[in-house]
């Protein structure tokens, strides 16, 4: 087992990034995408970034530790690396690259959502980096889990709809597309860019907006994450959510793009 | 060096608690309290808590590898222990315990505060644990010293006045002395306590309050944390701050309780 010294800064203070790669047919889907992000993230959290080769090869080697499974989720982080005590860096930090794969079953059902009482923070970078700090994700699908859901949808902390607790969040009205802005505090997911993509070559206007839940009462909902691609969605706080051929349409189009 | 599993929720997730604790003259400051507070904490979490007994042996044992410095700052940490891919924690938590010593030198001078952009998440029960998932108040540091301070001034979400990055805030009017209340997102430090009671065993009155930059401007500042007691404010946004021999008085009364 690979292993975190206990003063790595992304153990003791969450200080670090990850991405969450899929594995399918022989290729690590959208690599570049993931790569990118990463890089993009370094610049948030003041790091130096990884060597693209080196996260290529980190990757490849947790593949292969992994007994080369058919399908995996291949996990990166880009820890902070050594610091000393407190929250401020050294002069001169040394992040840690660390990767393992895990196999992958067959993709969740349609999704139960829950709306928690934990929120997003759109008031921090942290909001829009995959960070290794993510108890507050973590302590919402928690909450979720708890009231019967399967997969929490959280606001942020202006009461708009944010994000799930592990995925992206869209939902449809009168034939046009509506997901959260960056801005309310999103991750700029990848699999969210390809649907926002799919649904514009389908003829299907998108709107980024700021929008509460009365905004998205009734509508038909869907996720996205790296993993999963596109993920229906069958309920919305105990309410059934009609289900829209257009969100198949969609799932499709991402799928065959992936 | 302690090493730490990389699928361990504290390093994957920050999903996991630490304590800072104080080490001088022969004894571990407020043990008890900081042990009560990790114990509360893991109720927020999810996590079993940590066995008493072995929470102290392993700060003995980190101060007896550090070599027995005479001033030190202990660090325990409960993490969440070995997780599958994901959000959701195994069935059978098994949190880890570790610890790390570290000699303390001379404590800062006075504080030179500038306020951040990154805010405290009221609306997350993260903001009321010492949790590993510490990245906000990393990048509030960062910003603060980047803006020429040494340290940061959390607002809340809502705007009103939380912390410092690593510290309670307090800040006095008129012979009376206030701080944020909890509900504004804010760790139930263990020195705050000190310095209320110390505050009100002189006659002062406390007041927790929700109150934002304008409710402090001008006003005599200090702060306070398990490793430093009460930390005098020099600066708030580069404005110098009145001195008063209040701050002083109750910086002793909680130095003597120490």
């Amino acid at each position: 087992m690979t292993s975190i010294d206990v003063d790595d800064r992304g153990f003791t203070l969450g200080h670090g990034l990850f991405e969450t790669v899929l594995w399918a047919e022989g290729a690590l889907a959208h690599w570049d995408d993931h790569a990118f992000r990463m890089f993009r993230g370094c610049r948030n959290l003041d790091l130096p970034p990884p060597d693209p080769a080196a996260l290529r090869a980190a990757a490849e080697a947790a593949l292969a530790a992994a007994g080369s499974p058919e399908r995996a989720a291949v996990r990166l982080n880009w820890s902070a690396g050594p610091g000393h005590r407190g929250l401020d860096p050294p002069a001169d930090p040394k992040p840690r690259l660390t990767a393992k794969a895990s196999p992958l079953g067959a993709p969740p059902g349609p999704a139960r959502l829950v709306t928690t009482r934990v929120r997003r923070n759109e008031h921090s970078p942290t909001s829009r980096v995959k960070s290794l700090s993510y108890l507050d994700n973590v302590l919402a699908r928690a909450e979720a889990r708890a009231a019967g859901g399967d997969e929490a949808l959280m606001l942020n902390t202006a009461g708009d709809v944010a994000c799930a607790a592990a995925a992206n969040v869209f939902w449809l009205r009168h034939d046009e597309v509506f997901t959260p802005a960056l801005e309310c505090g999103v991750l700029d997911g990848i699999m969210r860019r390809q649907a926002i993509a799919a649904a514009r070559d389908l003829g299907l206007p998108v709107q980024e907006v700021a929008a509460n839940l009365g905004r998205i009462a009734g509508a038909p909902m869907f996720l996205t994450n790296s993993l999963i691609g596109v993920r229906l969605v069958a309920s919305l706080d105990g309410r059934e959510l009609a289900a829209s051929p257009l969100v198949v349409a969609i799932a499709k189009a991402v799928s065959r793009a992936r």
